[in-house]
């Protein structure tokens, strides 16, 4: 019982914070997005593509999460964008507390969207508000159709889909309508976009739907 | 400061609970590993194809751990092969009272190997000692070279890596000998192997490996 006390005052605690982040956001103008996945599903890559298309129609910032490294915040430097690296040093998810500490270093910048890219897993990051608009989870055509069936919460939580690696299908064993069908079973409301990061098939599709709700 | 002193204390108690299951698993002269990898690298099927391979050679049991859902569970007992699914209804890793509870149902039946299928998630998993005589992390090409950097931990705790999907280099952005050379300079006693599931390619080593482990 003592941990479950625990658990939920820290969750209260983040929640507390998550407002407070999201309130500043909003404040500002910008529009903010928490993208959550397994390893390796491209969540660095599909903000390298959007920021490819978007970079001259809205002011871009990016903060990234990771266990270890700061790979993925060179991969977005290396595009002009402002970005801030977030290590966690082997913590498994953001928290709002980390979030609002790193905006600081953007909160001058008059940004009108803001990526946060979690640390990879697609558990703990689910029971997480880091003051976003939006949650989005991002699952590649190599993980398999089962996975919104297995890890249903960030299914549950998120308001769009993206089904990245499409290029993929014809060598994996996958079937995009099942997953789908499998999302939409856990989350009615889901916005589902099937995207390459590799051939920017469906690319121009997420980009126009960020754009949407960035306006 | 109180936060820590609860997850020591938690960690602690799971390391008591994990030597005793290991004194178990030694007792019953059962050599038990657990593998651990994102969702979607291809746990199960490796278990699987193991099966297929060594089922006449060694008594294999298994314990599948998952979020939510018992499909790993329904495939493994499709073989035949004696399984019982752990759902942690929400919780990242499996922890040794959850094995220890598990393997109750398997004690009588004089298993010379287990494999202990954990939770898809590189993170946490890697700080539980669930009384497995080894750890081994398994990584798909598709996930990206960086992934021994970014997550340290588990390659650290890990006696094997596995290398799988390796039928998909052709058309991934995905060099092995990276892989390799980032999962060294983390831990350079790693065994190494590179599998397909599907073309079943690196299947006979690895099996030979599990026979020169459990003999």
């Amino acid at each position: 019982m003592s941990l479950i006390t625990v658990e939920r005052k820290i969750l209260e605690k983040n929640d507390e914070i998550a407002n407070l982040n999201r309130e500043k956001f909003r404040f500002k103008e910008m529009f903010t997005m928490n993208l959550v996945s397994s390893p390796g599903s491209g969540k660095t890559s599909l903000i390298e593509q959007s920021i490819n298309v978007l970079k001259h129609k809205l002011k871009i910032g990016v903060i990234e999460g990771d266990v270890q490294t700061n790979l993925d915040a060179q991969r977005i430097d290396a595009l002009g964008v402002p970005v801030v690296q977030i290590v966690t040093n082997g913590s498994c998810h953001l928290d709002a507390m980390l979030v609002r500490d790193a905006f600081q270093k953007l909160i001058d910048l008059d940004l009108n969207l803001l990526f946060i890219e979690n640390v990879g897993n697609l558990v703990c990051p689910a029971a997480y508000d880091l003051g976003e608009e939006m949650k989005v989870v991002i699952i590649s055509t190599t993980e398999g159709d089962d996975k919104p069936l297995k890890y249903p919460a960030i299914f549950h939580n998120s308001k769009a889909l993206v089904i990245n690696k499409i290029d993929l299908l014809p060598h994996v064993n996958c079937n995009v309508d099942a997953i789908s069908k499998n999302a939409y079973s856990i989350n009615s409301e889901l916005k589902i976009f099937e995207t390459s990061c590799t051939t920017q098939e469906g690319i121009s599709e997420w980009c126009e739907y960020l754009l949407s709700m960035v306006k």
